[in-house]
């Protein structure tokens, strides 16, 4: 099912004492280099740098004692992983995390610090099932998928609902797309709150399932892509992809040379550190493929966290 | 003349108009680290990504008409430099720059783009004074020292102000030095707004002229210093010297390794992007070689200007 807005509210208030409110911020030279004004949510300065912490901690939060005592379980590539392993050390509840073992060095440290417990397999969508199903069974820990969950879809659209309680009157609103968590999130908070806002995805060309699966009208499977945004390698799932059909005006893919000279033009100008994923929803204005010309855009800055000893320039 | 309080306040009123007032940034993991209440005014975030900004622009709106209309000019390794290109664009008057022909890409090419009239000489003190005098001779131009400067020092200050404004029970407010601008006016607000607090400063030990011409009770020159903290390569000035003497408790020295993991630490757990020289007055809180543990400790992070092309790790 589909989550609603009073279920997206519902996950603000639970997760309030726990995540950041993230700023807003702007620039004028950005506006001047894109043609539009725009406004960028920071997910970034989020916990565990990414927007990742609001969905995980919403459906950490939405268990009962029961359930919670014999803790959750998932797979991912990284940022999920440390928001669900934050989420659980915080309710005091174990968090078994299945990663892929060439996820970035500074993932793997994070997720450890935060207490999650890792299991690493092999870098594929099967080998990484496979090893959770596994412990699932073993510990009883309730899955809480990345993105194929109500409770997490509902938590990302927290990001979304801020970012209209503080500008209001936005024509356009952006996020990334990987597994399309935080794309349904969004798209359900802004078409609700404000019917006729378009919701638009921007999403890497060299791993474009996303865009291929809206032509086709079927989940149309990512395999091996290669991209910079390694947090956007994900397919889309039975749960998102109905609500991105309905919601999402188009998918607007952007080049790798655009989302490393957006991300690089951020943190040379904004002086802010965001991933390539979260540059991904910017470059969609950098690129200016679609025109968004003087219209007030709203950007889901996804999350901060890169290698600094793999930077992509 | 050693600026007074006033002025600073005077300052702060000059140039509401055209600098940010900058945020104050906590972060909890960062203070479990090195066991402070740490308080970090976020001069990267300000107008051309440094504090410089404050003090040039200060002084080009204290001109006369006339003087203003005949332009000004300095030399400065890069934030200087483009803090005066900036503040003369937007009161419409010229700024001749000398610069090192050593300077950073991204330093160059951020005073081209704010209309500064660059000439560009070899990377010794005594060339880029040479140039310069040129230059004012024949144009009339007003000379703005980097940090030897009323003007500049009580611009300057303003940032301590604005922190002091915000965080009143400050027990120690540390700050990095470098020709000394930034410390004097620090020292001379803490210590008018609020008497008795600590004023430490920062130095690279591989730039210690500072530290040495403290111990030796006269400036002692530096000569050819090799840090990666390119902002605090020059020497104190006949201005400053007194001013740190008589207001700073002690010049605090940290390790180029230290300053290069504390700006690390800050890109990675904090998301804002921060020059080594910023990092320097931090570091002194994380090599802890002075205890100010549980202290409430205010820090200047000065600038964001960063060779995207050439980090330090």
């Amino acid at each position: 099912m589909s989550p609603t807005l009073n279920e997206i509210r519902a996950a603000a208030e639970r997760i309030q004492p726990y995540a950041h409110r993230t700023p807003v911020l702007t620039s004028e030279s950005l506006n001047r280099k894109v043609g539009a004004q725009v406004f960028l949510k920071c997910e970034n300065f989020q916990k565990v740098g990414a927007f990742k912490f609001r969905g995980a901690c919403n459906a950490v939060y939405s268990l009962t004692e029961e359930e919670a005592a014999r803790g959750v379980c998932t797979h991912s590539s990284g940022n999920h992983a440390q928001a669900l392993a934050l989420a659980a050390k915080l309710r005091g509840i174990p968090a078994y995390i299945v990663m892929p073992n060439n996820a970035p060095a500074v993932k793997k440290n994070a997720v450890a610090g935060y207490g999650g417990l890792i299991t690493f397999c092999e870098p594929t969508l099967e080998a990484r099932e496979n090893t959770l199903d596994g412990i699932r069974l073993e510990s009883g820990a309730t899955l809480v998928h990345p993105y194929d969950d109500e409770r997490v879809i509902a938590g990302q659209g927290t990001a979304a609902l801020e970012l209209l309680q503080e500008i209001p009157d936005l024509d356009v609103l952006i996020a990334p797309v990987g597994g399309g968590g935080l794309l349904s999130g969004t798209a359900i908070a802004a078409g609700e709150i404000k019917p006729g806002i378009r919701v638009i995805a921007g999403e890497p060309e060299m791993a474009d399932d996303a865009f291929r699966s809206m032509r086709a009208g079927v989940i149309i499977p990512s395999v091996n892509p290669k991209t910079v945004a390694d947090g956007l390698l994900t397919s889309l799932g039975a749960l998102t992809f109905p609500i991105i059909r309905q919601r999402v005006e188009q998918i607007v893919t952007v080049s790798e040379a655009g989302i490393i000279e957006t991300m690089k033009y951020v943190w040379e100008r904004l002086k802010i550190v965001i991933e390539p994923s979260a540059a991904v929803a910017l470059a969609v204005l950098w690129e200016g493929k679609i025109n968004l010309r003087g219209l007030k855009a709203g950007v889901i800055l996804s999350g901060g966290n890169v290698d600094l000893e793999k930077l992509p320039w």
